[in-house]
């Protein structure tokens, strides 16, 4: 059984989770890069990943588990969680533990071997978005979780093992601490203000236009003030609000509009870098929130390593958010 | 002029570093394996660094800037801040911004090109450890700086850029965020319990074992109870002392001999793994602090990206710290 731990300084859990790694040499982690007919996630190998727990496509005669999906979501075969049990929180000494509890879930972005989430039509990013409301809103039934957390791993660089286009969910009985930090700093910010602090940044950065990237009806993309590596990219809804998982379909459309403009127009100015994503949204059954707004930062993972800034908090960007946006704006896609 | 950004939300400062790269395309750090003949850190090429500020092991007789000496320290060809002007911190819109001011120093551990820290002697070690010393006590003079931040980045995949034994200094207006989030997690656990919470840690890790590494009279070196990542290593002073800078040169003798251990046996275990190492001490000027304690952690750079886990602040680790210390304590070195 994986473990959750605590560390009693900062308040930071981890995952040990020892089903991942059997031996220490094992810590290194492996790229497989397996052709499309030994890949468990391409169509027709739905037997070589668990039973899927949401499936969008499919005709309504085709069998489970078979091929005809557009996009499949199954747990993962090598989960950093477990899905059964009780949490059993308990002390040791000073320090605190749980029983690693939690979903771990993958989504399958397309049944094309060939495609990533980039260069998708607008409707098919659209269904990806879909399924992760779907899966937070069947999760979130459950009343061991607190948080759910949507992200991406693109390329081996970014910590992705398979090629086939895929994200990932995992389930957590805790809020991870940076977006812990997130929700108390907007709290603050609006208890001086009265206003929403992604707000406020959504209003400034389209009036500035210099850290702009894209912006449609609903959605703004940019690079923020701060950026903690070249080319982040943060994705914010215009329109305040706190939970993703109440977004109607039409406006996970405009949405998918800009994250896939994002990820082309980082694609024609990187050369295909290795990326992460993570969504970020309010916790599991919190009430609908003035202070806190979902939305979805893009990382690529261009440094070698990160350690130094890892271990400090503090980052050193040679690149100015300016610099990039105007990269990203002007770059032909 | 490099510039320093403060991010709305979460209150992390970033170092736009402009001087550091000219293109986007310079982002991707590049490892120079100079051969010693051309390496500017050997003995004889004095003259490819910036003037030293300080130096230990000359004989009085030779001249500064030449050979002859043990640990050398000269400031960062490429510095990410800039050591001439004033902060002119100013806001704009809702953002907060100041320039880029501060000292960006190289600590050259040993004149031998082919040695590094965990296999020159104690003694030698020593002398690096007094080196930090001698150069925080020299720059904590400058009221415009706050805290510094003493490291070292191990092999490429950890940052290095340069082959030949070295460590980095950064002293910075501002202290880095996850210096702050531990100071203050240790103060809330000395107002419950009128205890230092490092201390704590101590008393339990030598009453349990189970996760200790390696200790002398006045160190112990430990796997951390929630480590974020395979073998971090902590080094922590028995004694409670918030500051490194008041150590004596005895006990940082002690410090030596922990630190080479902890470096020896992650060698031996895991390969030379390429690894960081971050001082944590208390802020520049402050008085000495019943709740904080310095020390040193140890990361090993492994997974070949932490980019999911760099940009949630969750972490996953499939190797428990009691298995990974019994592997460091049972290692012949």
């Amino acid at each position: 059984m994986p473990e959750l731990r605590r560390d009693p300084i900062v308040g930071r859990w981890v995952i040990i989770a020892t089903e991942r790694a059997k031996r220490p040499s094992d810590v290194v982690r492996v790229h497989e890069s397996a052709p499309a007919r030994l890949c468990p996630f391409c169509p027709g190998h739905e037997d070589k990943t668990p039973r899927e727990v949401y499936v969008s496509g499919r005709p309504p005669s085709s069998p489970a588990n078979g091929p005809g999906w557009k996009v499949r979501v199954v747990p993962n075969r090598y989960p950093a969680l477990m899905i059964e049990g009780d949490l059993e929180r308990e002390a040791n000494g000073i320090y605190d533990r749980m029983n690693g509890i939690g979903a771990h879930e993958v989504i399958i972005e397309t049944a094309d071997h060939t495609k990533d989430l980039g260069n998708l039509t607008d409707p098919e990013v659209t269904e990806v978005l879909f399924a992760f409301k779907a899966r937070i809103v069947d999760l979130r039934n459950d009343l061991r979780f607190r948080y759910i957390l949507l992200f991406k791993n693109h390329g081996p660089a970014a910590g992705a093992t398979l090629e086939h286009a895929h994200s990932q969910l995992i389930a957590l009985p805790v809020t991870p601490r940076y977006v812990q930090v997130e929700i108390e700093g907007a709290r603050r910010h609006y208890d001086h203000r009265e206003r929403c602090i992604f707000c406020d940044i959504v209003m400034q950065e389209r009036k500035e236009r210099s850290r702009l990237v894209y912006e449609n009806d609903e959605f703004v993309v940019f690079a923020p003030w701060a950026p903690r590596s070249p080319f982040e990219t943060w994705i914010l809804p215009k329109r305040h609000e706190s939970n993703y998982e109440v977004e109607p379909k039409e406006r996970l459309g405009y949405c998918a509009q800009a994250l896939r403009s994002t990820l082309k127009r980082l694609g024609a100015a990187l050369g295909d870098p290795p990326y992460n994503f993570i969504l970020h949204s309010n916790p599991l059954r919190d009430a609908p929130s003035p202070s806190y707004h979902w939305h979805i930062e893009v990382m690529p993972a261009l440094a070698h390593s990160a350690g130094f800034e890892w271990g400090s908090g503090f980052h050193i960007n040679p690149v100015p958010p300016e610099e990039a946006a105007e990269f990203l704006r002007l770059v032909v896609t």
